[in-house]
């Protein structure tokens, strides 16, 4: 069994990373960490894994962690998961970032968006972006992973089999009109989600300025072969979990729904976690919720001569958690599904 | 004492209009009437109003309604408005129509867009568009009067200030992303209305083909001077009431944030029910649920060279039942803000 | 026209105050102040009053406070009103105070409750416990009220028109659930307000010993003229607004839900804010919203041989702001009901 | 693998079912029927198992059942089950029904409560009432099991450790107060349902008079070893899943928290899925939502003289298809964990 160690295990999506391996058949929990005075029961920040998860959360000890695991996720807040990645790497750990620490290919983009100088710019070149279902072969023989945030890997997949389509669709003017769940915040009060003021209403955050921008930029812009820019308006929406991104594309030629429809069946055909929707339907928050899938759904407008992509994910899971955990599954050449789809990995492994 | 009649009391347009007649300092509730069978008491419906509506919900009776009122609000499904309008203005009583039918210019394209033939495609012509705003001057002296909707209103009055700034601005590729909550479907259940289906999900509907959107171009397009088309993709979010308009623009030279403010500052100027945000702020749904304003604001985005514009309403209010109160107040010759502003109207007429 | 003032103007409460004083027709707000280190525009805080309340929110000072208002309302933290209370009555205001801190007939069992001295002991039997359906007559001619609070409320109207009946029921043993929507809680964001923790879930808490027991316990046991104790458990459910109680009550004899009923519409017959729901029917959250109103309703189970009374408040309203400005209104001779009842109050006073 | 069949594959419940059996190491989906005219697709239903489950739900064929499955599930309404009960065991499969029409000891009981005539009585008494953990000990060799429904199993595991106790307590007058999800009502719209009608608010409902109640009443009666008359008050809260019950119970002696936690401790003691909280501790819906678990927490309260005991389940799992499993996996002679805590069962078998 892989031996599992989580590293800022008070928040949400440790919570998430628990219950998954909870279900694994190849990794078990191996040692929980936060900043606590002292150890803590799992219960007392996750109460539906009383009985379950029998580990105290401690404080953090590398030492003491190197021992104990094989691959330690990072569920650390962002500019705080870089501090801990190199003395990670030294002790011959694998290593699972959920932060954007490492997700950029340009340290220089990376500083300049969250403001930060990095304190391990020659690492950032060895961390591969690990997307799944679009760079799966990168993640072979690493000894680190930056994993893909909730805004990021809803929009990038549901953009990437437009990318080569240059020739059809206006690429340059893409607009993402982004919704998520009060849980991508985080675990922390606040203002802007405390009950009474989230609950019963939306609002649009970060507008023409979010962190996350960069991000799909420069994957998109990958993909493309050519740097593009876009539009991203998120908004915080009531409900615990979920986003739903609504993208529009302009097109150059009519297209209609039949054909966009059948890119994206070929582009994600045999992937697992990528569901297009059948002809016609685009999904919602509640067909995901719960699941490591991300749900696409394309309908061409010929009045307006746009393609209106819509995509939606489980934010702590295809979003964070169970993006991380497929893509560990990768490292160690496991099937990605193990522990994210009910009793599947159980049974292929038979 | 303006007397105000109700035909279709049942729904939930009806109860805002009760409340808010309650409060009006020149006009009160006479008849209500909708599709029962016997007198039904109206907290059988809004249980809010036990006490304060103490007339009966009864059968309609164009007779006792013409007796009674003196102007009659036509809170029917769209398609059914249409079949009250001839009979209620051959008895002389003024009319505000709240559904979709007499707001379209273009007969044709009412039928187009409902599936319907227009029963009275002569009248169509009489009765203008009561979005006071932007056709004030279209309102006196007119027997009846078609109240614009929510989505509609919601997106034409964060749209109405650039409809003259086409050197500047790329009007004929505009995004409209728009949210609503479920009263908006209103009152008859239905599964994707269903608590636990609506609960904690978003859905996007009536993609590239919802039939706001031909009202919306028809009123754009006639302030711009020219046939525009959007795009315009709406969604059913988890809350009661409240719709959020996220428009993009694209500029055609770069704009900054203070510009285009100062744009939608100077249009809306003096307009009561129109808040234009401080510079560089957005609005949410809760900073306008229970009120008639349409408040707005507006960001650039240099980067991806659009313009953002944010707009929220209450989908009862200014989105339908205050919004219908405004413009009767303008038929009558009365202030537009009686009755919507607490305790205003009385002051004003003091 | 009373001018009004408002200390603790941040909080949900105070905001309610002004959209009540925005529509009464005898008195204005005059004066803003809560700690603050700058006039700070009101929506700031309150986004819907944006062009409705044009008074900064001001840092407290008690001498302006006296020349420019002529009554003030405490919206502070319970234990920080009583610091406030000696100085404005010695500036001649007269005082609305909504938190506990006048509330006990019982210095020592406020002291015992809040676990603090209290620092007005003479003038706290000076002031009377402002609940108008119960306590009308103490109102007049006094300096200052204690307004009582939600749970408070929302227990003692169901149950005050049994406590003389001591010979039908057994009220000595009392049952009262109540549920809570989060405002209740203020506008401090905590772990528990957190929307992904209050949302999809619901909480007891203060089992066995809540701080609005003993407040619940003396003022019914001065209605029954004898020492009652009952158990009430509070719990917090994810609304925004609004309160339901639920009390049970064993019977001693067999009583009919008619007769039971009777003695409510009897016991509140022209009470403008209490309204007994016709025989059988009980009260739901939505059915006070945005009211001053308690609805009230009584079943008799005959088998388990208990009463079940239901009553529901808004917790802001008839809970908070609208009875203390109920009080207000009887402390200076107004009809009650105005600002409180859209309209009427206009209209009464024609 | 024990192949599985699901009559009523509609509705929530068996939606949870279909979840579980695909996590179940030793169990699988076989055949899923419903009242539909022609096969549809699960992802109709439950579009979060789009891909995961690939039969079809299959108009009703009982024949084609037998052949198929060797256990069938009965999600089907109140008396609709019965309909279908002797049939299915005739053609020697195992049924677990999730309806109330097996669930009486007393069949009159039953036709009182539903209004019905029992179409099966004979059969009645074969059929025991599968709450594992108080009577495990009926399952083993039966053809067919009553699996206790949501409120039902709230509030009897809340209960059952004190029916022994009548010495020390009042178990004469015990009052419970429940609250429920809305998805308790099941997936058929309606007017109390509805999105705008449910959200926002609360609703006791059926208050003396609800079904559940004399299924409680006989349940604990045979704990007891004497009738016991109990006070049920349901309501409707405006969360998806989730049971609160929060039971009043008199003391005849003064019993100290520990005492009575002591007493709950012992009572569960080994039971994998009755979780008592630490001493002091009362549950929250949140606690158990996505598990089998029935959380419990009791505090005294020497003050009124009673024990409050809190209880919470996640209505569709333990208080339906969790526990249904449950007792299938008892009846097969499997551990009671099976497909029911994530990846314990494999890990078990191994």
């Amino acid at each position: 069994m892989i031996r599992v160690g989580i590293l800022g295990a008070k928040g949400y999506t440790a919570g998430e990373l628990m219950k998954i391996f909870l279900a694994h058949p190849e990794a078990e929990l191996a040692c929980l960490m936060a900043r606590v005075e002292a150890p803590e029961p799992v219960a007392k920040y996750f109460p539906t894994l009383r009985s379950l998860v029998t580990l105290d959360i401690e404080p953090i000890d590398l030492e003491a962690l190197a021992t104990r695991c094989d691959v330690v996720f990072l569920a650390l807040p962002h500019t705080a998961a870089q501090e801990y990645m190199p003395g990670l790497l030294e002790k011959g750990l694998k290593v699972v970032d959920l932060s954007a620490d490492f997700r950029f290919d340009s340290v220089e983009l990376y500083e300049k968006t969250y403001k930060v100088t990095h304190l391990a710019p020659a690492l950032n070149a060895e961390i591969p972006y690990a997307l799944p279902e679009l760079f799966r072969d990168r993640i072979p023989g690493r000894a680190a992973l930056a994993s893909p945030g909730c805004y990021t890997t809803t929009s990038i997949l549901a953009l990437a089999p437009l990318m080569k389509r240059a020739a059809d669709l206006d690429i340059d003017h893409i607009i993402i009109n982004a919704l998520s769940g009060v849980t991508g915040a985080g675990r922390k009060p606040g203002d802007a989600y405390h009950f009474p003021e989230a609950n019963e209403s939306v609002m649009a955050y970060g507008v023409a300025k979010h962190r996350h921008r960069p991000e799909i930029e420069e994957k998109l812009s990958g993909l493309a072969g050519r740097p593009l820019r876009l539009t991203f308006t998120p908004h915080l929406i009531p409900v615990n979990r979920g986003i739903l991104a609504t993208c529009t594309v302009p097109m150059k030629r009519e297209i209609k729904t039949a054909e966009a429809h059948a890119w994206f069946a070929e582009f994600y055909k045999g992937e697992t976690f990528v569901r297009v929707l059948p002809e016609g339907q685009t999904p919602t928050i509640n067909s995901v919720v719960g699941t490591n899938f991300c749900d696409l759904g394309v309908v061409a407008d010929p009045h307006s001569g746009v393609l209106i992509v819509i995509s939606a994910t489980d934010n702590l899971l295809k979003g964070a958690s169970g993006q991380a955990v497929q893509a560990m599954n990768a490292l160690f050449g496991l099937p990605e599904a193990l522990g994210l789809i009910p009793g599947a990995g159980a049974r292929e492994l038979k």
